[in-house]
C-alpha cells in the first residue's frame, strides 16, 4: 500500500472540477463537480439528524433505488436545509441541470450542500455556472477539494495504490473532505467523497463504507454537534479492470483496509482543522467489556468541555477524564482504572500517582495529545479523536452571523 | 407564601458557621458547620457519576441506614475525591472530629467536600478548626454560605415562609448552594443544603425532595460535565411543632410547593454564576409526547457548544437549535417543529419566519435568553435552564491547574 499524489481524481476515470458560482459572498469557489464516464456503483452513508436537508433526503432516496451514478455535484455556501418544500424542489433542479449540462440521466447524479442552513438555495447561480464547471473537468483537478469547503481553513485529500493479492491488479482510491465544526461521531459530521477505480458488487461496496467508517468518520468530535447535511459517498467505477470482487476473499480485506486508511486519514485532517484547534487529542480506551463500551467512554471524554478546555490550557488534569469516564454508562472501577496522559501513568489503582513537577512540566505543550484510559475490566478497545476548546473556537462560533 | 431573610438558618432551631480553616491557599472561608439542636429527618440526593468522592459514599452508607442527624460538616478546597482508602478513612475522621467538638455521636454526623480533586484532605487542618467552628455556631448566620463557595463568584441563599393549611402553623425552610462548573442534570452538579422546621416522615421528606430536585437541580446545565461530589441534603427538625404530616395531604402538597420553589431558586443561581456565564438562558419545550422527551430535546439544546456560543454571540441562529433537537432521540418532525427566541418565531410549518432585521437586530442583546420550541407532537412539557460559553468560561476552565 503506498501513498500517492492527489485526491478524488488519483484512481482512473475520475474527473473533477471547482469552481466560483458565486453562492459565497467572498467569491470563493463553491461548486464541485465529481464526474466518472464509467458508470459507478456507489454507496454512502447519511448524517443520523432527524432535521435533514434537501439534499440528503433527495440522494437517500437515489441510493436506496440502486442503479449506478456518472455524476456527483456538491456546493458549499448555502446547505440547502430547513428550506421545505422549495428545497427539495430546488435539489432536484440541482441534479436536473448537472445531468443536463453532463447529457446524462437526472437519476445518475447525487447532490450534496454544505453551508449557512434555512436561506433558499440560490439554484439559479449554479445552473449559470455548470457549463463552466463541465469545462473545467479535469482529472488533473484539485479545486473540487477546496470547492466544498465552508470554514476550513485547508483541503483534505488522500490517495493511495494497492496491489490485489489474488487478481494480481493494481487499484487506487483516493478522498477529499470537509468539515471543521459540527463534527460528531455516528455520522452526522461532514462531507467527503472517495473514489476508486476497483470493481466490486454494490453489496461489498456497501459493506466495505460501513466498516471504515465506524473507525473513521465515527470516532471523531469537534464539539459534539450533529448537522443536518453530513454524507460519505463512495463511488467504484471498476476502471482498474479484472473480475469483479463479489465475496469476501483476500482482495476484499486488503480493499477494507486501504479504504479504513483513507477514511482515517481525512478524518484526522477534519479533527485537525477543528474550530480553532490547538490541540490533537488522540483517545485510546482499553480494557473494555465491549467496544461500544469503550466508544462510549471515548465519546463522554471527547465531549467533555472541561477535559477540552484543560487540553487547551496544557494541563494534566486526569482528574476531569476521570470524571468524564464516570459519567458513561459503562461500568467504571476507581479502583482498577488507569489513566495516563502522553505516556506518563498519572491515576492507577483508585489513587493518583505522584508526579515530580519536572517530569509533568511541558508534559501537553505540544501539538499532539495522547490520553490512554485501561479499564482493566476486559479486553475490547477504540480509539477516538477529538481537539480542544480554544478563545479561538468561541470567537469563530461566536461571531459567525445567520 | 412569603420570601424571608436568610438561608439555612431562617428555619427555627438550625444554627450554622463558616470559617476558615486553612484549606484553601487564599485564606478563604473553607470549612462550614451546620447544627440542629432538635435531631433532624434527613434525606439526600448524590451524584450519578460512577467515579464518587469518600464523602460522599460515607453519607451514602449513612443515609441508607436512617435515623436522625444532627450535624453537616462540608469543607471546600478539597473535594476528597480520587483519594483511595485514606480518603475513606479522613472522610469517617471528619464526622468522628466533628461529632467529638459537638458531643454528639459520629453516626449523627453527615460529611460532604468539594474543591480539588485526587488530593489528599489535609485533616489535621480540620481537626484544629473544628473547636472555632463549634464557637461560631449562630442562627444568625451567613458565613457557611460563603465557605462552602470553589469558583462561585456569590453566595447562593433563599428562604420562605409559608403556612399549613390544615395544621393552621407557620414553618419556614431555607437553603444555600455552591457551584459553578461541572453542573449537569440528573443530580450530578453542586452541592446544596435545605433546612425546614416541618415536622414530617422520613418517607415523605424523602418523596418531597425528589419531586422538588426533578424540576430544579436535574434541570439545569453549565457545562455538561458531571462531578464527583454533588449533593442535596434536606433536613428537618419539626421545630415548627404540631402534628407529623405523615400522608400525601394539603399540608404536603403546600411543603412541596416551598421546597421546589426553594431548590428551583437555588438551581437558577448557580446556573446564573455558571463559569464565565454572560447570558442566562431558559429552554422551554412543549408540545413533546412525554416530560422524559422533552427533557432531553431540552438538554441536547443545553448542552450543544454551537448553542451556546451563538447565544455569546447574540446571534438568534434558530438553526443551530434545530439541528440540536434533531440530535436527541424524540421524534422531531421538521414540518410541525416552531422555533422562537425572545417572543419571536423564528421557524415554523418547516421554514424559517423572515423577520426585518430590526425586528432581530439587539433581540438577544440582554443577560435573559428564552428558547421556545414547540414539537407539536404532544402535551407534555419542560423547562430547563442553561447559560452561554463566554471566553470567560474557557479563560476559567484552561487556567485553572492541577
Amino acid at each position: 500500500m503506498k501513498d500517492i499524489e492527489g485526491g478524488i481524481t488519483a484512481p482512473h476515470g475520475f474527473k473533477s472540477s471547482g469552481i466560483s458560482s458565486g453562492l459565497k459572498d467572498s467569491g470563493k469557489k463553491d461548486l464541485a463537480l465529481i464526474y466518472t464516464e464509467k458508470p459507478a456503483d456507489i454507496s454512502a452513508v447519511f448524517t443520523t439528524n432527524q432535521v435533514q436537508a434537501a439534499p440528503v433526503k433527495l440522494s437517500k432516496e437515489r441510493i436506496s433505488n440502486g442503479g449506478p451514478v456518472k455524476a456527483i455535484i456538491i456546493n458549499s455556501g448555502n446547505a440547502n436545509a430547513c428550506t421545505g418544500k422549495e428545497g427539495l424542489v430546488n435539489a432536484r433542479r440541482m441534479a436536473v441541470v448537472t445531468a443536463r449540462s453532463l447529457d446524462i440521466e437526472p437519476g445518475e447524479v447525487m447532490i450534496a450542500s454544505t453551508g449557512i442552513i434555512g436561506k433558499r438555495l440560490p439554484i439559479e447561480k449554479i445552473e449559470n455556472a455548470l457549463p463552466e464547471a463541465v469545462a473545467e473537468l479535469s482529472s488533473e483537478d484539485n479545486h473540487a477539494a477546496e470547492a466544498i469547503l465552508t470554514t476550513d481553513t485547508c483541503c483534505k485529500e488522500k490517495a493511495l495504490k494497492f496491489r490485489l493479492p489474488l487478481r494480481d491488479r493494481e487499484v487506487r482510491i483516493g478522498g477529499m473532505a470537509k468539515g471543521s465544526g459540527m463534527i460528531h461521531p455516528r455520522m452526522a459530521t461532514m462531507l467527503a467523497f472517495i473514489t476508486t477505480d476497483l470493481a466490486i458488487s454494490s453489496k461489498l461496496l456497501k459493506k466495505a463504507l460501513a466498516e471504515a467508517v465506524d473507525v473513521s468518520f465515527n470516532k471523531i468530535s469537534v464539539d459534539g454537534d450533529q448537522s443536518t447535511n453530513d454524507t460519505v459517498f463512495l463511488l467504484a467505477n471498476g476502471k482498474a479492470g479484472g473480475r469483479k470482487i463479489t465475496e469476501c476473499d483476500r482482495d476484499f480485506t486488503v480493499f477494507v483496509k486501504a479504504l479504513k486508511k483513507i477514511s482515517q486519514s481525512l478524518a484526522k485532517k477534519i479533527v485537525a482543522d477543528g474550530e480553532g484547534a490547538t490541540k490533537f487529542i488522540t483517545i485510546n480506551v482499553k480494557g473494555a467489556q465491549s467496544e461500544e463500551g469503550a466508544e462510549e467512554v471515548a465519546r463522554k471524554i471527547a465531549n467533555s468541555s472541561l477535559v477540552k478546555t484543560a487540553c487547551f490550557g496544557s494541563d494534566p488534569n486526569w482528574g476531569r477524564i476521570l470524571a468524564a469516564a464516570g459519567a458513561s454508562n459503562v461500568e467504571i472501577k476507581e479502583d482498577t482504572i488507569q489513566v495516563a496522559i502522553n505516556g506518563q501513568i498519572l491515576f492507577d489503582k483508585g489513587l493518583p500517582v505522584s508526579r515530580s513537577s519536572s517530569k509533568l512540566e511541558g508534559l501537553m505543550d505540544g501539538e499532539n495529545i495522547e490520553i490512554d484510559i485501561n479499564l482493566n475490566n476486559g479486553d475490547k478497545s477504540t480509539v477516538f479523536w477529538t481537539t480542544d476548546i480554544s478563545y479561538k473556537y468561541v470567537e469563530i462560533n461566536a461571531e459567525y452571523h445567520t
